[in-house]
């Protein structure tokens, strides 16, 4: 699957003259939506279904800074899926370089339209299949 | 009435060492709201009776650069009223020297909860007898 | 010229379901950028020669709103130049309807590392022709 | 030592209603910047000593969301300081209920203008006493 390239804008850097480190975390949903969506399993799909997928734990590390006008590769992959929470994990590179930027992850759990908790094993059979089958390529044992 | 203070944070500076001009922007929101509230016309109250109100224009004047740490003094006042449509100004100087800053101005429509554009002069007298008065007091003749 | 197209961040809708009105001024910054990058005047360009270019003044006139996972197609133009300041106009429609969502403008002027201001007529006469036939392309007289 | 307050803005808040998970790293930020000047060695004293203190890694646990004009209570300490390295914990709790919200912890270095690193340790007595007696209050043995 092609990476999500994101380029660094102006604005997103700060008086350090690097990427603000808070950025990163956008990147990450940049990467993880587009991923989903190429997945066949796009935001649109997810909200005609009527759940939405809160961030429960966002995990950064830093291996070189960046700045404006750098282009971030970014390849997403599912590191845990237990039926009701998914992990993703994101590794970033430089674009040119190939030199490694970040790590990091992010863990979600699945709410219907009033907030409650949706079990995704039960209850989306087709989303469960998905999930199981990224971890299972590229995850780690639960 | 007091004016609105916000200190710059360090991640709303950029690459040249300065506020990203962008950031104004939120900037005159943050102080919108805090006018509002004060005169007992805050966000739930708007939320409560069902209606947001969306910005149809921006103007912004930047004077002076400020950066990490500046502490901005923020007026707002009620420019002008049409019973439909209001506009506020803004001016921004520095708390310590007094110097100017920036001067804005964010024009609004008010919206129900279908989006379906609401005659303030006509359906809430009270938001409607509210912003005159403060028109009257700061604004110009419409 | 290709016009730049910006695809909506989960992270850039607010709390009334659509893209936050500040970040608009985001996309010019965008869309300028690539603008000048395509004009064979970049960032790095600029950045060698020592000048960079504050925002003096924005403008935004929002049309229509937009959301999550929207394209929004944005053409850039010179609206004039004066041999110290240039004024940037920026059109931005709907990729899909082709539908318009936004016009907006940033003035700016140029200033050397010690932050004196810059008269690009007299200092930078590539700069200055490239301005000044972009402006006579597009532009209204000064 | 008073905790630091951030009280969340329009912008802030994403489609979902909530405030965006992204802009906790930026309240960390905002938390750590007040937390060591109020210990009397601000980014004033670190500029003029010639240090900055980048990024190496973020971690964040979100418990509760929050959304538009919920004021957060945010509380810093020293979990760990090596001479080289120094990692802040946060606990962020809600003004009115009390109620947890957010932990998270951020791990920095120091480098010097040429970017190279600082053994604090070694070059910063008074920074690093500071940091010392904060780790030794607060925080985990190394």
């Amino acid at each position: 699957m092609e990476p999500y390239i994101h380029k660094i804008h102006y604005y997103e850097t700060d008086k350090m003259g690097i990427t603000h480190h808070s950025n990163y975390v956008r990147f990450m949903e940049e990467a993880r939506t587009d991923y989903l969506e190429k997945q066949g399993y796009g935001y649109t799909k997810f909200e005609s279904e009527g759940i939405t997928s809160p961030v429960l734990a966002v995990e950064c590390h830093y291996h070189r800074s960046t700045t404006f006008d750098d282009e971030i590769c970014i390849t997403v992959a599912v590191e845990q899926y237990t039926g009701v929470k998914v992990t993703f994990r994101y590794t970033m590179t430089d674009e040119k370089s190939d030199k490694p930027l970040f790590t990091g992850k992010t863990e979600h759990c699945f709410i219907d339209k009033n907030g409650s908790p949706v079990i995704v094993r039960k209850k989306y059979p087709l989303l469960d299949a998905l999930l199981k089958s990224l971890a299972a390529k590229d995850g780690e044992p639960v």
